[in-house]
Formats: structure tokens, C-alpha cells, sequence
């Protein structure tokens, strides 16, 4: 396969190559950019010296016309006008940005500020939260790779609002990230002396993957829903842990509660039901494809406490692009993404 | 004024010294312990070489008797046996742990797993938080001191319930705190290499802060409730946030719940209305005895976001358990808390 | 004391502020900028709200001349144009950055590659290493303070290199330091993701900071050295520690080492002399204006190895800085920098 | 091939697995343990949750004589005892602690304060400094796996001692560590608090690994010297970046030791030569198997700074040992080793 990457040098872009070095399937790599043409990659990324010595080539879309896959990791508001001219033309297209998810252009534009994809690509385009969605997937050409938050919130809810173990009426959404996920650019908030050893929250009920994970469980269990959603920072890199708290169906037991999400991705090899509080943490997925999630019932007040842990760079953003695009040229999911979680 | 500290070698008694240090009022301190008698302090913590050169001293009555003031900064259970036998003797006591917070016994040995202080101590004991309880503080002979989590929660939330401008019945809160809360004991959980980049949750719904806030909320606005409260384990050593969420009565806006917090402590020097949520972090307070507060409103769920933020040690231990001190014996309540933040 | 700040934004800046509003000499602090005039202080910093909250001021000399002090926080190159109408205009001059420590103005542009100050300026400036300086110090009317690593370098060798127990010529020193000391300004260095998690070089064998050192050794020891000077980015945010090796006169022990450190700071109360190794971290002086000191002899080489620890903020710029002014006004040295360090 | 590892549960064996998980080779892996047979080894380190299942058995000669390596990765004094029984057995053995490294067994005792393996076994280890010995290590039994600090500082100065560029006289070495280094068990140099945001000195020139440097310069350029060696704390997890001084050979240039370096391991895919200095950092090769190193003529002194950086659980520990395995069954050095470096 040859695989070409636009926005290599933001952290999804470094994460793709990281996985895609040792994909068995992956034969060549090309760097696109659109502003440092004729860049050694590895100059830029001394990391990657003897890894990614090539340079960073000029966007053509006659040579992105012969790729198997593109990937667009790129801020939002630019893959919306980038992917269109590729749409088929050949190669199957995954983008990790926030511009083909949200199927009401309106919403787009209102959460984004930003002018939204062509309809028509957009309504082409399959969300890509590969364990609810599979089936689609397969046959896309197009992926809407889901955001972060959304990945690790979607996939500890969904199998309990669907079978309506949980009340989703109240539901209250309280999510933390590491660093990372403010990508690239230095800025206050990222600057280290200010960053390090604090704790902050942002964007309160302004957060754009509001929008995304309302539409997901509407789409995945034709549940409507108005979530209360809120995101802070933690003081390390990698990680994101989201808190979720509803209402628990009268009667539900937590062994109900376990057994549904146990059943539900006991054929997923990157979901791991969770049996001990004590072992949830950021570090457990940390560098893996891993989605950790858990579930407990507080007998006390009838509401449960429902986790999910990603590393927010790979089941967050790079890896569920490569478990897609796996998915999309029927190879095993785990194809190039069996590398185990780095914990320390 | 002569001190004395029970368990000075714990975190909260390390913060008590590097305040009273400058306390101008407080012309002696001695530092007692049930283990490490005639240690030098210094030699124990180095950083405090030439400052406290003292060795630590045995728990005697006839030496704590004759103290103004007596802290204790001892693991649950242990001023539960150790202060008793002070009452009444001369010293006013102030107890930093959570044995005499709880006024039902029942409650205290269910949720802490410890043997409760005797009935009548309990009951002579005053909960500690200084903005909601003065009069009562002025008066006291003992002082339970409050949880550092339920001093970010109650400052932030008390006024919105005590004015009906939320509904108490389903209270979401959301907790997050700096590892030094785990005090200074080694164990895995605190071990560097695994604490370090990792977010994780920890009691799920059985923190013992949860009795003392439903207790507080009922104490200080008449409201019965059951909360819902987990808390989170942050990668950096000091401060709290908490978040909380709950309905917002019919029609109230977002200027009337900002008014509520500016109109409760306006005259009250520590907690401070934050404005933007841009300015909320934990390192807006490290290292002083302020408490942030913050609300929003989601006018698309009607819910308010309810920030409170504090340094654990200070405003949560050490910070208030002093300014409870110069209640009791008529001082200004800043008096030797004027630290400025860290901020870096 | 009226006490006037330019550059009030930066690190250095707020450490000022941080002390001075304990200082019980100090009545009022004006804070002046060459772009923000007008922003409210706490607004910019809102860890200040309630300490701060006034607006910063223009530069304007006749308000500055009407100060007992002036201190200057800005970056290299600022202050050589700032501070000279301000000579003997009546305010005491301290200037926190390097542009008055050089007297050898083709050694400063040569380094700082900037235009140095104008020579009878520099001439006039008093280095403003405290213990080593307080005669001239008492006296100046401009006070050059010395940088962060030369504080915590020449503390540490200077003694040795005076009473010649140490060969001064081959002396390797191995810095390193937090990243508040590349300041407020976000860039690739400082970006959290990039700068969290990773131990790095930098400036390798021309750190600004040499031809400092080397001068002040010849100043004060009569000793003409050219050192082996590196620098390190540690990813915490405060602290330096320095490392230095030399060989020790034949037949000196580690007794004559220890003494000579001891009875040279017998009278300073911010040098403390350790004992022991595991007593020394950046975290025993953080947020103080001491600096820790500690020599070994290596009885295998016969080298010595030789430690300074400083908070690069306080003792490293703005303790330091108070310190001089201190000496300045004839108020005792620890006038306003009694904090007891933070250690956790 | 079938592999065991005895000491699974520390962080070099949870490396070896991290690794091995993904080697090509080999087909079966054993985890043994002298306390926690039994013990689910997922249930132990919940982020190898469906990777590693499998229980912790117990030392048994006759199933580890059926391996085809046995990795050691014990606390010193272990190895020297449980590793002699099994030469000759079979297997090949590969020990990461120092129980082997000393030829000299007095040193070994002297420096590790623990009583020394036999004689002879001593004898027939090889020493794994893989670019240096890989003739010996392809024909050992038993090989000795270098520490981490020599490796980074062997790999970075043995080129340039072996040349006779560098003077070997006065070596100073200043290394720095992630705390990583110090395992897994909880003590308060470990304990996060008190780790965090400090940089500290440890060991003051009685590392360990001194003479283990000082053996390998003599084994592999000749040269008998006598280094000063230290080695300090950094606060993160992963990484050691050592910093070598030495005055070099009149005449020699900055390109000749470029050249050395570079000519020296052309052939190596595991050192990279690093031609910028801003491009050196512990992030650059974290989790991976790579050393970078550099080297910079200071012409003001004429004395060289050379830098070896390496992750000290990877390049210094595990990484190194599956090299060596490698190398001893004939595979490709880069076999399951092929692992990018995260970076962030």
C-alpha cells in the first residue's frame, strides 16, 4: 500500500508515521505539506533521524491521485476544501479533523466557526468510530475519523444508553486531557512554566465535540439527547480520561451494567472492560489503540459512574485512522497496531 | 502566642510552619510526635535548615496544656484518642483530619472504617469552614477542620443552593486533585514513575468527603441531599478543582448566578468570584489560601457548570485551620496568610 | 519606600511583586510597561485579582525619578537604553537582566550580540552578588544583579577559588535549570508536549552567562580562569542546580572544603552550607531566596565536587534583587524574604 | 524461540515484554517469579490486560533449561546466584543487573557492598556492549548487560578515547537520570511529591557504575584512567542524557571528532550521530532503542563536551539485552527493536 499523509508535522501526523513504520502492509509514505516543501523531515523531527529522512513534498493531487489511502491530519477547516478534488479519484481518504463529521453543515459552522465541507462530500463521508460502524467503514470512501473526546466518551456510553441501562436525559459529561490535544503551536495556555503543575478547565459548554457525541448516539442508538459536556486540561502529555454520570434504569444492577459492555466489544480487540477502579489510568493505554472502559453503579444514589480511558494521540486521532483504513482494505483490525501501552 | 503542632512532619503540618513562620502573633512553636522524638526538624527536612532547627518533641499533656492553640495534623483516628484529654484544659485545639467533622458517629465508622471520637467531643466540635460558620468558630473550644475537597465544593455551591438558584437533587460533582493530597506516605499510587503522566480515579463513590458535604450543605442551607461526588488524581503536586454540575432553577440567568457568589463573599478576603473561565487554574492559587469560584450557565440544558478551586494544603489544611485560629483569638482573618500565588 | 517596576510581566517581574507585598518598608509599587498601558495587572494575571488590580503605566521619567527604586525585569538589551537617564536622577537602579554585569563592553556585545550600555553607565554599576559585594553594593547608585547560574556557580566556588583549596584551572561546571528561566515568551522550547518528559542541552559552550562568571572570579579571588560552562533544560519549572569539578590541592581534605564554605557564610543568612548529599534538590530552596551549598572530595580523583542550588527566580533574580536594595536602604537583608521554601 | 524472563514484574522485565511482544521470533514467553507464583500477570500490570494473561510461575530449573534464552532482570545479588546453576544448561543467558559485569570481583564487592558471583562464571560472561563486542557476544553463553549510564557515556566517548583524541586524564562526567532508573519500589526519593519539581544529586562518586566505565575503557581502547562520575535525578520518568568533558589532543577539530563518531558507527543502526545541538534531547529517543550522541570543540579551552543520550528502560536496559539475544541467535540486531521513538 502506498499511503500518503497530508499535515505530517502536527503530533496526528507524527503518530500515523509512528504506527505506519512497522505496518507490514505499508510499503511507502509520502509527506505532504502545504508550507515547507523540500524539508528533510528529520531535520525538523530529529527523532525520526534514520526513520523519516525524506523530504517533505509539495501537495499535488496527481501524486495523492496514486496513493491507496490519504490521510489529512490537519487543523479543522482544511481537509474541507483539500479532500473534495480527491473524492474519487481512487484512494480511500481519512480525516482526522473535525470537518466531515457533523452531517448539519449548521451546526458545523456554528461550533467551528468555520465555513463548512461541500454537502455533498459531507453526506458521502462514514463517521469512523470503527467499532460501532464497521460496516460502513468497509465500504467508505471517505472516513470522518471521530475526535478524541468523542472516542472515549462514545464508546463507554453508547452500549449502555442503547440498551437503555441509563437514563439519558441527564446526562453529565466530565472530560480531561492531557496536552497534546492542543496540538503543535506554542501558546500561553501551552507554554510550559504556565502548563506544568496546574490544573484548568476550557471551553466550558462550548466544546465542538458537543455537537459530534450528541450526533453519535442519536445515529448509533436512536437516542436524542442534550449532553452537558465539559473539558479540562491535565498537567501531562498524553491521556484522556472521561468521567460520564446518569440516571440508572430502575432495577439495573451492576453486574447488568458490566455484562452489557462486556458482551458488546467482547469481539473488539481494542476495548478492554475494566473490572478494578484501581486499574483505570491514562498510563494503562498510554502509546496503545487501547480504549479502557468501566462502569459502577452507586447503590446510594442510583447513578452510575461511567469511564473511558484513550490515549488521545492513537485511539484518539492516529490509530483509529489506521484501525479504519485496516478496516477499509479488509485487513485484521489489529494490523500495524499491536504495539502494547508504554505505562511508565 | 504560643503553638503547638501534633504531626508536624506531615504535609499539612509543613504548611502550617511555613505560615506561622511569618505569623507575627506567634512567638513559639513546638512541634510534637507519637515516633521520632529528639530528631532534629531540619535534619528530617532539610529545606527548613536554619529555619526550624529544633528537635521534635513527645506528646505530653502538661507541656500541650500550657499552648494557646493546639494543631493536630495526624492521619484519620488519631486526634480522635489524642485530643479528647485536652478539652477544656486551656488550649484551644484544631483538629486538620476528619475525626471530629462528622456528628454522626454511625456515619464517621461506616465511611472512614475507624473507631469514631467519643459523642460529647464530637459534639462540642465546630466544623471549620470559616466563611459559613464565623460566629460559631469565634466561640469554639475545638475545631474540626474541613476536607480539603469539600472546601472547593461547598465555597463554590453553598450559595446557589442556600439561594434555590440550582436544584440540589441531582448534584454531579466531579473532583480533581494534586497528588500531595495522599500525603507523604510511599506506596504505589504515589510511586514517580507511576503516577507521573497518568490521570486516574480513585474511591469511586466511597470517598469519605461525601457524608461531610451532604452533612455541610444540610447544616449551612437546610437542604437534604445525595450527592454525587468522585474524585480524580491529577499529576502535579498541589491544588484542587472541583467541578459540579446541577439543574438551574426556571428562569434564573447567568448575571443572578454571578451575583449570588459576589454578594455571599464580598466581604470575605480568601474566596475570590472569578470572571473568565480563562483565569481558573490551579496555579492561580498555588501556594496561598485563596479559593476561586466560578459559574456558568449552559443555556442549552439550563445547567450550571460550578467551578471551585483551591491549594489543597493551604485553603484546604493548613491555610484555613490558621485563619480558624485568628477567629478564635480576634485576629484579622489574614493575618499571616497573605502569601501571594505562585502562579509558576 | 516607593518602588517602581519595569517590566512587571515577566517572571522576574512578578517574583518582585511576589516578595514586595510583604515587605514591610514598601508602601506603594508602580508597574510600568513600554506596550500595555492601561491593562489592569490582575487581568493579565488573575492569580493577582485582589492583590494587583491596578492598571500598568506608561514609561514616564518623571514619575519613575519621583521613586525610591527602580527595578528593571526586561529582556537583554532594554534596560542599556532605560536606565541610563535615570542615573543620579535620585532612585536607586537595579537591573535584573545582564546588560550593566559586563565591564568589558566588546565581552558583552561579542556574547549578547546586542549593543552594550554606554560605558560610563557600566562603569558606575555594582555587581550585585550580595554576599560577596555588600560594601560597594551600600554605595550604588546602579546595581548590576547577577545572573541566575552565576549566583548559584560562584556561590558555591568562589570561597574555594579564594582561599586556593580548589585548582581553578580546569573547572567544569555541568548547569542545569527549570524552564522558567527561558521566560514568559511560548516557542518550540518552552511548548509543553515537546518540553514535558525530556532532559536536554542547550547554547553548548556559549551560554551569555560565561564571560560573567570568569569576570567575577577575577573580581573576587584575583583569579584569571576560562571555565567549561554548560547549560541543561530540566522539565520542572523553578530551580537550578550546579554541578562543578576541580582538582583540590594536593593535601587538602574534605574537612578544610567544608570549613572554608562554613566560615565564609557564617554571617549570611541565605547561603546554607549542607551536610549531607540527599539534602540537596532545587525543591529544599524553591520559592526562597536561599541558595544551598555542598562540596565532596573525591578521594579516588582527588577532584572536588562542588554544588549550588538556587531558586533561579528569587536568589537567581528577583530575591537577589531585594536583597540589594535591602543593603541599599540599610534595612537588615531579609527584609520581605523570609518565605520558607515550598519543598513539595 | 522460546524465552523466559525471571523478574518479570520489574521495569526492565516490563520492557523486555513491551518489546519482545512484537519480535518475530519468538513463539513463547515465561514469566518467572520467586514470590508471586500464581499471580495473574494482567491483574498485577492492568495495561497487559488480553496481552500478557498469563500467571507468574515459579523458578524452575528444568522448565528454564528448556528456553532458548533466559533474561535476568533482578535487583543486584540476585542473578550471581540464580544464574551459575544454569550454565551449560542450554540456554543462553542474558543478565540485565551488574552481578556479572566486574571482572574484578573485589571491585564488585567493594562498589555493590553484596557478595560477588563465582569465579569462573564471572569468567565466561561477555560483556553486552553490543557495538562494541559483538564478536564475543555472538559466541557467549552469558552475557553481561551494561548498565545504563555506561552505555549512554560508553557509546559517546569510547570512540574518541580509542583515537586518542580526547585526554583520558581528567574525565568528568555529569550524568543525569528520569527516576525510572530507580525501579519500581515506593521510597521517598520516588514518592511523587517530593520527586516532582526537584532536580537533585545522587551517589556522589560512589555510583556503581564507575569502574564499570572505568573497565570497558580499558577493555575497549587500552586505556587506563580514573573518571569522576556522578550522576543526578531528573524529574520525569524515561531518560539519561550524559554529559562527558575532556581537553582534547592539540590540533584534533571539531570535524575529526565528528568523523570519528560518525565513521565509527556507520554501520550501526542503533547510534546516530547528531550534527545539532538543539536536536539533543531524552524525548528524541524515548522508547526506543536508539543512542544519539555529539560532540562540540570548545575552541575558547579546548575541551570537548560529548553527549550520549539513551532510554535508560531501552538502549540501557531491555532494548540492549534483546540486541544482544539478537546478535547471539544471528537475527538481524534490529529484530522487534524497530520501535520509533514517541517524542511526546
Amino acid at each position: 500500500m502506498k499511503v500518503s499523509i497530508i499535515g505530517a508535522t502536527g503530533y496526528g501526523g507524527l503518530e500515523l508515521l509512528r504506527f505506519l513504520h512497522n505496518h507490514k502492509e505499508v510499503v511507502e509514505i509520502g509527506l505532504f505539506t502545504s508550507s515547507e516543501e523540500g524539508t528533510v523531515f528529520s531535520d525538523k523531527f530529529p527523532h525520526l533521524t534514520n526513520i523519516y529522512n525524506q523530504p517533505l513534498l509539495k501537495i499535488d493531487y496527481d501524486v495523492l491521485a496514486k496513493s491507496d489511502v490519504v490521510f489529512a491530519s490537519t487543523p479543522s477547516g482544511v481537509s474541507s476544501t483539500l479532500f473534495p478534488p480527491l473524492v474519487n479519484l481512487g484512494p480511500k481518504l481519512i480525516d482526522l479533523s473535525g470537518d466531515f463529521r457533523l452531517k448539519n453543515l449548521e451546526s458545523y459552522e456554528s461550533w467551528y466557526k468555520k465555513k463548512p465541507a461541500p454537502k455533498e462530500v459531507v453526506e458521502k463521508s462514514v463517521y469512523g468510530l470503527t467499532e460501532w460502524n464497521e460496516a460502513a467503514i468497509k465500504k467508505s470512501e471517505l472516513i470522518a475519523n471521530p475526535g478524541c473526546y468523542p472516542t472515549a466518551v462514545l464508546l463507554s456510553i453508547l452500549p449502555l444508553i442503547k440498551h437503555q441501562l441509563i437514563d439519558p436525559s441527564f446526562l453529565v459529561i466530565d472530560a480531561k486531557s492531557g496536552i497534546s490535544g492542543a496540538g503543535n503551536k506554542p501558546s500561553n495556555t501551552t507554554h510550559y512554566s504556565e502548563a506544568n503543575e496546574s490544573f484548568s478547565i476550557y471551553k466550558i459548554n462550548e466544546h465542538q465535540h458537543i455537537p459530534e457525541i450528541e450526533q453519535a448516539i442519536s445515529m448509533f442508538t436512536d437516542t436524542e439527547t442534550t449532553i452537558t459536556f465539559n473539558t479540562h486540561l491535565v498537567p501531562m502529555t498524553r491521556g484522556i480520561l472521561a468521567t460520564s454520570y446518569a440516571q440508572v434504569t430502575e432495577g439495573v444492577t451492576q453486574q447488568q451494567l458490566v455484562d452489557c459492555l462486556t458482551s458488546t466489544y467482547e469481539k473488539h480487540p481494542f476495548v478492554r472492560v475494566i473490572q478494578e477502579a484501581s486499574s483505570i489510568g491514562t498510563n494503562r493505554v498510554k502509546g496503545s489503540n487501547y480504549c479502557d472502559i468501566y462502569v459502577k453503579l452507586d447503590e446510594r444514589t442510583n447513578r452510575a459512574t461511567i469511564i473511558g480511558v484513550i490515549d488521545n494521540l492513537v485511539k484518539g486521532a492516529a490509530g483509529q485512522a489506521i484501525q479504519n483504513m485496516n478496516v477499509q482494505f479488509g485487513l485484521p483490525q489489529q494490523t500495524g497496531l499491536q504495539l502494547v501501552p508504554y505505562f511508565i
